[in-house]
């Protein structure tokens, strides 16, 4: 069975999904992404991605290629078309196709695109060892708070820990505080037990998995302290680790050559993470029925 | 007659040319462009266009798709294809199609676009009535000096112009000083005469075609002052004009609603874009004979 992309309309075996050349994505990056975690048949915290990728088109001024409604049916349906549980859809929109010039294009539609493919949600090495971080400079634009694919910065960043031996990039702005890593939220907890993350604006982007953990922090009673941190404070912290969507919680163990903590995998990172898949899998919605109806046709 | 685009090994029709939807042009902006002018059957400064071109991919860690070599002679068919002899050739190069993750991926070739489009060399009316701009914030990234496809923030800046009322953006640093036009460089003239551009570090990008000015400046005892200037300074000026191989020299005769000088297009102007055509049309090289050779086809 071939893998399904969805574009512009329709669904189309993987390898033969294309764009046309002046697509303003492909031409300006022109665009915005997302990317929703089904985690056992279930889509984790969809409205909030939906929410964020609708505002930041609202940002750009692109409108929505299709209705929430139609965009949540097409997740779906690339899920079941793809015969997945565990899935990472990636949907992407772009201001369309039109003649190279810079001024927003006059009555064209927007492009959308989706793929998606198995996520592997247990025995996630990364989420078990840990991983290590290397510091870079963040060189991105301002407005990291839009999900632009203006990810070239994140890219050379992501290659440049690599290339140092580490398996992941903690930006770091001029003023000398983390931002994120490189796709992700950056949190260490300190020696006095806080968690500490960067408060949002416009320096990084609000991460959807971030809001979650904020939620299931506050119903363990565990404070967390929104605002900039040094390399040096991580270092010195008892735990770091990253958040996303796709990464879930993974305990950063070493940055920049230094332990953290006790140099493994804390206690804080592995309780978030068991609190996150149980609140994945208490996700609710009108997807349950509809996975339901899945596993028959599947049986 | 279609218009042909070229994609990767394949002269095919415009309409038709598509890239993959996991291009990294598309889904990272993990990529390269220039624009060469064609113009009266000779390419201008293609050597600078290509160097840069090369220099642009270095940087990234992206090797040459093809041999300049074959490039040029891409480049030329681009213009006999499309039966052009005033053409803007438009090449992008991206860091090929892969798996969508963040790091280089192993032994992916890079993808090569190009399209070839009529340049309305002669009766140009922005370079005969000359345009109107407006200073917005300059948001980009810091590797400017790179020219990518992450034109996000320059399509906003447009846009924000536009919608301003004004033809072009001159965007600022947050030091308050100009960078360059939204797709050109921002030169203006003192009111004792000193031509004045900006020092090109990472802050901008090196325009080719500001290369060659600088080049014909020279040779007409003009001198250029390459330092930053304000807003303030342009608003004084007797004159302010932008370069770039698309829009060659176009007057900017009025800034955040204020006259630059006469509000008409300055002698400096006028005098460069005639010593540009004398210029662009003294090209030499070995397409002269290959345009020849079109020359005798198309008779």
């Amino acid at each position: 069975m071939p893998r399904i992309a969805y574009v512009n309309g329709s669904y189309v075996p993987h390898h033969e999904a294309s764009v046309h050349i002046e697509d303003r994505g492909f031409q300006f990056a022109d665009g915005i992404y997302e990317v929703v975690a089904c985690i056992n048949g279930k889509m984790t915290d969809e409205r909030g991605h939906l929410d964020r990728l609708e505002r930041s088109l609202d940002e750009l001024g692109i409108p929505m290629p299709v209705t929430r409604r139609s965009l949540q049916f097409i997740i779906r349906e690339m899920v079941r078309r793809n015969r997945l549980k565990n899935a990472n859809v990636y949907i992407q929109v772009t201001r369309g196709v039109a003649k190279r010039d810079f001024p927003f294009p006059v009555e064209v539609p927007p492009s959308i695109v989706l793929t998606a493919r198995n996520f592997q949600f247990d025995n996630n090495k990364n989420v078990e060892k840990g991983v290590t971080a290397m510091t870079v400079a963040d060189i991105r634009w301002k407005r990291r708070d839009i999900k632009t694919t203006m990810l070239l910065a994140q890219v050379l960043a992501k290659q440049e820990a690599m290339d140092g031996g580490a398996y992941d990039a903690w930006m770091v702005d001029d003023e000398g505080f983390v931002t994120e890593a490189s796709s992700s939220n950056a949190w260490i907890v300190t020696k006095d037990g806080k968690l500490v993350t960067r408060n949002a604006t416009t320096s990084i982007l609000r991460g959807v998995t971030r809001t979650a953990f904020e939620k299931i922090c506050s119903g363990l009673q565990m404070k967390i302290e929104e605002r900039a941190f040094t390399p040096a404070e991580a270092y010195e912290a008892q735990e770091a680790f990253n958040t996303s969507a796709v990464a879930l919680v993974v305990p950063v163990i070493m940055l920049d050559g230094k332990k953290i903590g006790t140099g493994e995998p804390g206690p804080v990172a592995k309780k978030l993470y068991a609190e996150y898949r149980a609140y994945a899998e208490g996700q609710r919605g009108e997807h349950v029925e509809w996975v339901a109806n899945l596993d028959e046709d599947e049986a």
